[in-house]
């Protein structure tokens, strides 16, 4: 915690920034080890240029603020207080540059703020703050691979259940049952059982249709635990299928394993993404791998960085992303295999261990 | 729809306001039946007064948008477009004052759209979206009747496993389950089951405690369905309870009642929270009924109108809310009884069925 916030201190320096308000309940606990949901109450980190931190929490988050977080200056203000006021008067003298978070910040309490502060200009933390979240602890690390275990026993036991005939919101239903029963918070984003030709469609909606001998069966989960998300995709033959089919999932499993090969610090986003798409293309399946290689994940599902062709920001040991390259062909089906990496010092390490081999169930 | 987008018409020339820009995906829906998420791309309904609506939607939602609203005039931008100006050129020219919703809009998207819009003014139209959506329409009220069915099947089956031995979290998931299994979208908050002395503590956090003979159980659960929220509350008996425990049953009971009773068009809210907090000091217990009465229920599971002592508002024909009086005893235990209303023309319908009087299960 002490770390992060003199990374921020740095870049005030950096910036010429005289202070930082941070609003968002996600950063405030990033920040300070202090979770809560404030609902519509004001909740505020304030980080002064080469100051010690303070914080405005609601009047009933007090003592556990206390509890939780190491900031030494923590002030409480009631339903009855004005925020913005107490803020006002907290603020240092002469704010004339201070940072906000523009893109988690609604314009209504940013016209509180500003009539509170009046400062001369309002610059976005967004980029700061994103940066600093992609490179995780060891803390964090160990987070998702607990969120990666319980979602791989979820998967387990919901592939246990196919058989043809169960409808893919009969699996949806198994499968957030089986995360709640293992402990998680729930699942990072809706879960996704798609059958036949609807996993060819990349968001698609499980739906009462049911499962078939023949077909492909997409299963794509994630789970949030201890605040850290984990995600997923594995794609099954229910029975006997195609050789077209397997041969898209073998290209898709070749693209896989090519971007997690080329995964180490120092490269570029943009390389994992040809890496895949190289191998797919190879293959004569190029233009049905239609979306970016994958996504930074850590307390949100979808974070920075974006992993995609014209990303040439390089590589760093210690972020987190999806592996998921997919070939979906209209009326035939998708395959879309997603692993999450961590990038080591000298390389990778796959957080996910559910076997990739196309297998057959039901 | 149509009648929606008139009446939001009529706000803007009673406000002299050029123009409203309708960005939430929410309020998208509402006012031209298109329902999408177009995460981080640009969604935007332009009503200029006195003319036709516009509709701005990301280039992948085209022709849905066209099947599913009445706008006549959709324009589509592709992720290479910039949706900012194609939406400065869209403009009729001279936009002095706009309504936009400064409670849904973050600073960042804000500041690109007033870069391109150059308006003197900008109004927040929070308050006519409020008030247009707190009166329900007929279907609105039919969605709603279907959450609170969907409920009530889940509250029922979730009472069934009771038994002790059983966990708070283990009812959580089974009703969880049992939600998406009957066609929910998914529970329209954190399904809380509270057990024994927990059931004081009306933002508890259900866990791995078991239920035990002699408590008292709180379910606090409702779903999204179609959009809409049901939201309802019932606290029943494990075995055989204490005197004081049944006693407080009856004055939550009497005061649920009393509101319940209270409710008709042109009364004020703080009428219906006064007439349950009467009726609960009366029994000695009004400093353990410490929060307000209830909450608009709709498409948002708190939404306008708040239902607190201090609201001399007034109460009109269309409306839904909560009913949802409780005392708390520390390590005594907790009784909320929450029923969902529509207030009639001619008095109020209690949409939620589910049996009140003191039921021992387990």
């Amino acid at each position: 915690m002490k770390s992060r916030m003199n990374k921020l201190q740095a870049y005030l320096d950096h910036n010429e920034l005289d202070a930082m308000l941070i609003t968002s309940p996600k950063h405030v606990y990033y920040l300070t080890g202090f979770a809560t949901d404030p609902h519509e109450r004001f909740l505020g980190l304030l980080l002064p240029r080469g100051e010690e931190a303070l914080m405005l929490v609601p009047a009933l988050d007090y003592e556990a603020a206390q509890v939780a977080s190491e900031v030494g200056s923590i002030h409480a203000h009631s339903d009855t207080d004005d925020a913005y006021e107490l803020l006002s008067k907290l603020m240092p003298r002469d704010i004339r540059k201070l940072g906000v978070e523009k893109d988690d910040l609604s314009v209504l309490r940013f016209e509180a703020i500003s009539a509170a502060i009046g400062a001369e200009a309002y610059v976005d933390i967004g980029f700061p703050l994103r940066e600093l979240r992609a490179i995780k602890t060891p803390d964090e690390v160990a987070r998702m691979k607990n969120a990666v275990r319980i979602v791989e026993e979820v998967l387990r036991s919901g592939v246990d259940q196919v058989k043809p005939g169960v409808s893919e919101i009969e699996l949806v239903a198994e499968l957030e049952y089986r995360m709640k029963k293992l402990g998680a918070q729930g699942p990072s984003f809706d879960t996704m059982v798609l059958s036949g030709a609807k996993s060819a469609l990349p968001h698609g909606k499980p739906d009462s249709r049911k499962i078939a001998e023949g077909e492909l069966l997409l299963f794509d989960l994630g789970v949030f635990a201890d605040g850290y998300a984990s995600d997923i995709t594995r794609t099954f033959a229910v029975g006997e299928i195609t050789d077209e089919m397997k041969i898209i999932y073998g290209a898709v499993l070749a693209g896989n394993l090519a971007a997690i090969e080329a995964v180490r610090a120092g490269v570029t986003f943009g390389s994992l993404d040809r890496a895949a798409r190289e191998s797919i293309e190879a293959a004569g399946y190029g233009p049905y791998f239609n979306h970016r290689l994958g996504h930074g994940l850590g307390m949100d599902i979808h974070e920075y960085p974006s992993i995609h062709g014209r990303n040439d920001d390089i590589v760093l040991a210690g972020m987190t992303f999806t592996v998921e390259p997919g070939i979906y062909v209209p009326l035939v089906g998708g395959v879309r295999i997603e692993d999450d990496v961590l990038v080591t010092p000298d390389g990778v390490e796959v957080l996910t261990s559910f076997p990739k081999e196309l297998t057959v169930i039901g």
